[in-house]
């Protein structure tokens, strides 16, 4: 028998499995298993984002296009970002991708190799780790620290994980898992940082319209940002839209980037469907009813889970400014990985575990609460109940 | 201003610009201009297929899924592959990805990095090449020759290609560029040589159900190749079924390389959209009579601009045994560079050049005559006008 994996290179074998999908794999299939391990909610996406697609569809744009994107689609882009940041943008910034996570693939290809550093806040989303291992570079983290005020990031220690082989900081914020969200003032230090070191920042601010305290959308390296500053931006249309499973995201970067994301577009997929591209336009253009109508279901059940575990008494959290995850610990469970196979077997609950997000991550737990009331509802009481049934071990 | 590009990576700056879409941007806007310089017909998706993708957004399948693609996919995979290649296939065989480009991508992520060597036979498809370059590992070309029986392949000269740093042979046949097809006695030969060197096969038979001597389809490594074989096939929906902008391929690979496999798809696209898979399943389970259809047309194209070109008496070339391009020389013309721009301001017509696909390369045009008779009819008169107008240079 032929071993196979002898003579592949080692940062493919080395790329891990995703923490999240080894449980999501685990309960996929249970009958009534509440399911919120993934970073989607439970809604389809709108008609109208779909009607755009089945038109192109209908109409024949099945051939290959721009490797930048459709015209269009960059346009629209453009305008969306300058309502929602204000002032002017070119639409020659914009890149069209086949998911945020290639994004960030096509952006991290650009900035890092070999012999490479990469800073990372922890606890993570871990592709992002993972991508970088992909490009034989190596994750720097930053671990943040939990307490008191939640989640919070040392900016010395920030600093202190520079190195001379650093070329890239990356900033999620509102961040996934924690919910953590930067003021301004603190991307104003980050990019301070970046600036004296000369190196790129790579903003995923993906959960940018999910904050909690009524303002439209969360602070952002662009209220920031100069067009000299070594920014880019990774995105997706997954969570505003819920299109998660369309595979369709942007870069936004100095458009002197332009030739070379093109060509790393062309040598990794080659461009994205027409079709998709015209549901991602009508996205951006009549997609914000529908973006207040999730930020007010979802608002409701964060208020329905935050109540039902603070009546525990068991669960160690503090309420996120951002994002539409808990990141949260409970009281006499510290191995985190085995609660979430736990829950999934005695409470019909689908968790990440912790650790899936790098090891400040340790001992915690992920729940995406981006899910209609009445099945918030019904997750809460099973969470509550099965914490209330099992004393804490002594 | 900041230099952006002097801190990227030197894979990333060196990823050339395609030499194809170079042209394709000189003249994409003109008017009444024949467009054959992309390897794509003429033929928008059949409704069938466009309906299945229709029905699952109706349906709400705008969900994550699988990484490795939805089960019915991989099933039709295997059925497809059985009915094609005879025996036997496993579902844990394929892999769904976002295009033939990304499979090779993966399969390249997969096999090799700095320091390793991919032998590639030229002229070929450029995209190969410049992945390659992406991971930082270096192509070795193994040149083949033009001659009274059109392009070979000297198997002497690809085993002298191999050295210890050789991880793998990349084998396109059918062949873009030159329709240069391998026999079965060859692909034996090409797998003896990389059994005995311990080297990999990423097998591109794209264009295998293209072939002009009335076979089904040409040789495959699927008739020479056991399981214990290190052979990677990669493949698309574009060709067989008008599919181009769809985005979408498969990886055929040893079901050891799962898991691997997997997470690469996690790090670069994290999976392909379900109703793309439906109409993909659609393609493979009923597209027969299309591709059917597809053979008859480009069939016929085929032979007009053979007779015609012939009856030029200035084009070398001979007829290829696959694919449907014809790669060809024009006597008199030593800078095809120039000729393609020339074709496209005096005679309306889009080839590529054929530095574009390598040194080797230099002195052709590839045109792609996967369109209706009509059409090829006019392109096959306005060459031929123009080649009589313009005497052999002195």
């Amino acid at each position: 028998m032929t071993d196979f994996l002898a003579s592949l290179r080692p940062e493919a074998l080395d790329a891990p499995p995703s923490g999240i999908v080894e449980v999501w794999n685990y309960g996929r299939l249970r009958e009534g298993l509440i399911p919120m391990w993934a970073g989607e909610g439970d809604l389809p996406t709108p008609a109208f984002v779909c009607e755009a697609a089945t038109r192109s569809l209908a109409a024949g744009e099945t051939f290959y296009t721009w490797q930048r994107g459709v015209p269009e689609l960059r346009e629209a882009l453009a305008r969306y970002n300058a309502r929602l940041y204000g002032g002017e943008f070119s639409p020659d910034r914009f890149f069209v991708t086949a998911s945020g996570m290639q994004a960030i693939q096509i952006a991290l290809t650009a900035l890092a190799g070999p012999g490479d550093e990469v800073i990372l806040p922890t606890p993570a989303w871990p592709n992002f780790a993972a991508a970088v291992g992909v490009r034989g570079a190596r994750v720097v983290e930053a671990p943040m620290s939990f307490g008191n005020r939640g989640w919070t990031l040392d900016l010395d220690r920030l600093a202190d994980a520079v190195t001379p082989a650093t070329k890239a900081i990356f900033m999620n914020s509102p961040a996934n898992p924690t919910g953590w969200t930067a003021t301004r003032d603190e991307l104003a230090a980050i990019l301070d940082l970046a600036r004296s070191k000369g190196v790129w920042i790579v903003a995923d601010e993906v959960y940018g319209r999910f904050v909690w305290d009524g303002s439209p959308r969360a602070p952002s390296f662009h209220d920031v940002a100069g067009p000299d500053d070594r920014v880019v931006f990774v995105n997706t249309f997954s969570k505003n839209w819920a299109m998660t499973g369309w595979r369709v995201g942007w870069i936004e970067a100095p458009p002197q980037l332009g030739d070379v994301i093109e060509n790393l577009i062309q040598y990794s997929t080659s461009g994205v469907a027409v079709f998709v591209q015209r549901a991602a336009t009508a996205a951006l253009d009549h997609g914000e009813g529908f973006l207040d109508h999730q930020l007010r279901r979802i608002g409701e059940s964060r208020a329905l889970l935050m109540e039902a575990l603070a009546g525990t008494g068991r669960a160690r959290f503090v309420p996120p400014a951002g994002a539409f995850y808990l990141f949260f610990g409970v009281e006499g469970e510290d191995d985190a990985g085995d609660l979430a196979l736990r829950l999934v077997d005695e409470a019909g609950l689908g968790l990440a575990p912790g650790l899936a997000f790098g090891r400040a991550g340790a001992g915690f737990l992920r729940l995406c609460y981006a899910r209609g009331p009445d099945s918030m509802r019904e997750a809460s009481r099973r969470l509550a109940d099965w914490l209330s049934a099992r004393p804490l071990r002594a």
